[in-house]
């Protein structure tokens, strides 16, 4: 089959690297071209994801060995800070989507306060636009730069955003509560993510307010509330690899959030709410780019429970970014990513 | 070793059953004389529980086999409904250590309200004694009859208890985001159980204000509060077998709350407080009777998260019975129940 | 798209029915124009299996509530014994690729043997082809009822079929020692399949010869070999979803069996032989219709050890049989199932 | 409570380190009066594990910093090589139990094999026993150095070990494929030991005779056998935290196997064999000492099949170095070791 567009993934040694492989495999119109990892450079993917062995990829390079020129469109899965330092000098007309979260933040000094250092590339986060599809679909159309979510910024999004712009819900007394598997900490060496230490034992972590994606959550928030929003957030890392579950407690009226949500979500391909009552469950949208969103009226008059899953890895993070890439593209924007979940 | 206590469990071939036979396996003044289950009856325990295979047992009989004469103490591990059944024609001089629901609600219209029917054995009922330990030791070292707690309303209530009772969190905010371990839903064939349909996956059940356990909740803070206090409370099944990780939000100074756990569970055995800001994890109480209580300031004034962690079948269920019973035959209330958590 | 296929999907409340539409929902040639589930007519796909909501699937019906003059082939995920029976009263030209047990056993009296019964359709056995695709490709193309193998004996096939054939191995020294994943047990409610029993535990069962796909292995391998063989087969179950890992231990040239393997798989799509000396893990084909397999040569000489693993309910099952219903419609083999694994 | 034994633990902050203090916190005659940990030195044991907050622990050292002029017997979990480096220099009358492989081959040629460089500590490697305690009782009861065994090492003797004594089966068809739970691999930081890696998947490693438990194999059957045996041995790592289930296949009578392991483990309090046919499950030996054993006879005459399952950190380590220390300091050898297994 022909492929249209040529496709560089930086930092293809990660999970996000590995899952944009992963989708873009049976992507009709993209063909991956170049796949970087600095410290794996001249290893075969093969060999860094067997998962992977089936497919034709290129030899894993360093950065500096790509032909930029014979690429349409550029993923950058590198880590934070990294990433601005690699982009900043890249060429200045190349597509690029990229997955830190080095360009979410538009005010620099936001970014100091959550990431703890100057940013190196203002002037190319300047031109980022923020990369989550359903709320910024056109700007991404024409972006050069998109700046892909976190993962669980964009879970709560999904939940809380059309109700915030809508002012169906109070603005200072939402509690978002987030159950994350663990791959969203990626393939990182640390001793709370062995089996032995996480398997069958689960934990808040970053509690009070300190995890960065609140940086998203205050951006966007007060953006679309036209007056500063600050949530309580509190992560919660439990035994699973894949999924994320927030838990919103809101005030407002329960019929009302839902009609709210429904109207937002009624043409998105992969946002969908359930009936009036019904909740989601990671399970359910595993290694798929869907959103399951649900309703349920708490006994409290006045307080409502909104509950939303999507897995880490693909809405929260490479099939976020494939679903951007593909509008900037011109392509259709579910090209490649209509795989249903994988259950059990 | 001379035994002076001779103890039934009846409903033994459920893992609150096998969980006790478990702990008075290595209690130095606990011998178990009987054990029923109904539809077992003429099984050996080992049958049923293989990983008991090394203990000497009475064989499972029927509860109208046993001899009550010979027995000291009986526990009823048995259903809801089935247990008041039971318990209403057991001699009336026996003790008991219900872990049911029956006898948790002292007002027989909240019994209607949250299990569905009339209860069947209100004169039972009416000396039953609430039994989380901590707070009703004294009425437990004298009762005939006591109701173990349902292991999240246990969670709770470490959590929550001792604030209410001091006046030191607002009463009208008070939601607590429960995650449950699989164990707690017992050895019951459901497809939700299975392996397949859980592992990996997680989700929130009864939400809205529908679980049981609410009643108790009720039942308690009210009391405790002098007034009508209704919680929010959410329940989420997560895939590991055993642990209540629960996370409250509330109102208040995230100080003082320290200060009142602190102060409340001083000098409790099983109850821990952990330093100011640090937050627990159920890998760390796993398998035995130990419960972590943390608090941690959120970064907006005045809101406070509470984080507790228990493992559902030991304090939040037969280690709770346990150390009831201890009190009830005048021992150390500890007697048993030091084990250490398992971790990894 | 123009979908060209008609398919119906007898048994779809079941995993190998839900893999199936998970399959075709990416398939650009089939439509599901039919879904049974007699205890679950008139509910909808998405109630039963809430990770296909995003997909436009007829409601679930009874089987004679279907009009197959309507459906160009039929997937029949039956349980055993029910599938025989249904499978006699469809329509004689209406293609068939039947997932059970039924039509696996030419000989009728191996079915009593291994089925402790009598087969009620046996004119259907004479036509059907033993579906393992890699080995009856040609049989396959023109066949009308098409029997898919147990994942069990397709995992032990790929393994030591070519190797038997080639007779580069022992014929009377091969045994099979099977580590499978939970799924493969199907959605059945029995208490060692619930997630507290599973989870953290493993064992083996069917030990010393008892396990069905033994049929299986003995038919063909004897078939292959032009003698009786009989091997020793020692399936575990172990606490995972989706995955079969069979270590085969067998006596040869370790050189010889890696050449014979990779001859024989060189141009297959699906099954990737790996270099000499490698083994592969299941993590590496979940969800995916791949089978990896790896050669080892022992310390002692003439010792070696053969490993594969393939996804149950993919390569096992689900993707074996879609596999095959494209070489019956005249398709491409691998249309829709080149999906990559997923991992983590 | 008097306590009669202090104890020092070397090399404190590993998961054989804790399992040693979990299990000496119910111990009535032992008292640990130092741990040691050389990059944790200074930090509590409480914060390196906090499952042992409850307890009043020494604070971590460094090993130079212990008095063992007030240590009656030390347990040393140290890595291997290093171990053999402390223990040359440790008082030559202290009690040590060694977890390490340091001192379990007798012969220097065989550790310059399996471990790959010079030992440097062949005087002590001299007085060391061998500590598979079932085999080696009255040695160890006298012994003042104790090499613990490896945990697959333990495993494959408890099922092998009595039937090649006997001459039960034939030496030259052993092959023994283990199931291994990832605590095995110990608490470092490797990425197929992350829970993204792992969970869910599963696979083989050290395949075809290269894992160095053979060493010990190697020693321990050649010397019952009075000639050289060599076995067959592949470890697979699944996804669960504690548990060895091992499978041999062997040659002999499987009556006459299961007589032989009858008779042989008879008065042992550990090592239980189940009744002919029935096999164990990692789940019901979970966190215990306690070994089950099984044996099945194939359908192939004169194939048998012995399967068995114990817990590696517990009989497989730190339970077996307890009940070494028992006898070494003349207690009871079942002391502090009789805790239930922890199901589920």
């Amino acid at each position: 089959m022909y492929k249209t567009h040529k496709i560089a993934i930086l930092g293809a040694s990660g999970y996000t690297g590995a899952e944009l492989v992963r989708l873009i495999a049976t992507h009709p119109k993209m063909e991956v071209v170049a796949l970087s990892a600095d410290r794996k450079a001249g290893m075969e993917m093969s060999e860094v994801f067997p998962h992977l062995r089936h497919l034709a990829l290129p030899t894993l390079c360093k950065i500096d060995e790509i032909d930029f020129s014979d690429v349409d469109l550029c993923f950058c899965a590198l880590p934070h800070a990294t990433s601005q330092r690699v982009i900043k000098v890249l060429p200045k007309t190349l597509k690029v989507v990229d997955l830190s979260a080095d360009f979410r933040l538009r005010d620099p000094e936001e970014y100091v306060k959550w990431y703890g250092g100057e940013h190196d590339a203002l002037e190319c986060q300047a031109e980022a636009v923020y990369g989550l599809t359903e709320f910024y679909r056109e700007d991404i159309r024409s972006a050069r730069l998109v700046a892909g979510t976190g993962c669980n910024a964009a879970t709560g999004q999904y939940m809380l955003s059309p109700l915030i712009k809508a002012g169906v819900i109070d603005f200072d007394h939402i509690i978002l509560d987030l159950k994350c598997a663990v791959s969203g900490a990626g393939r990182s060496l640390k001793e709370n993510l062995l089996h032995a230490e996480l398997s069958e034992g689960y934990h808040a972590y970053a509690v009070g307010g300190k995890h960065r994606h609140l940086g998203e959550f205050d951006q966007e928030f007060s953006k679309l509330a036209g007056r500063e929003v600050r949530i309580q957030f509190t992560p919660h890392l439990v035994p699973a690899n894949r999924g994320i579950l927030g838990t919103a407690y809101v005030h407002g009226n329960a019929q009302e959030v839902h009609d709210t949500l429904v109207t937002a979500y009624h043409d998105e391909p992969f946002v969908k709410v359930l009936p009036f009552g019904e909740v989601p469950s990671t399970k359910h949208i595993r290694a798929s780019n869907f959103c399951h969103v649900g309703v349920v009226a708490d006994r409290i008059e006045g307080r409502v429970i909104v509950i939303a899953a999507l897995d880490n890895l693909t809405k929260g993070s490479s099939g976020q970014a494939l679903q951007n890439a593909n509008l900037m593209l011109g392509e259709e924007e579910t090209e490649g990513l209509m795989l249903a979940p994988v259950f059990p």
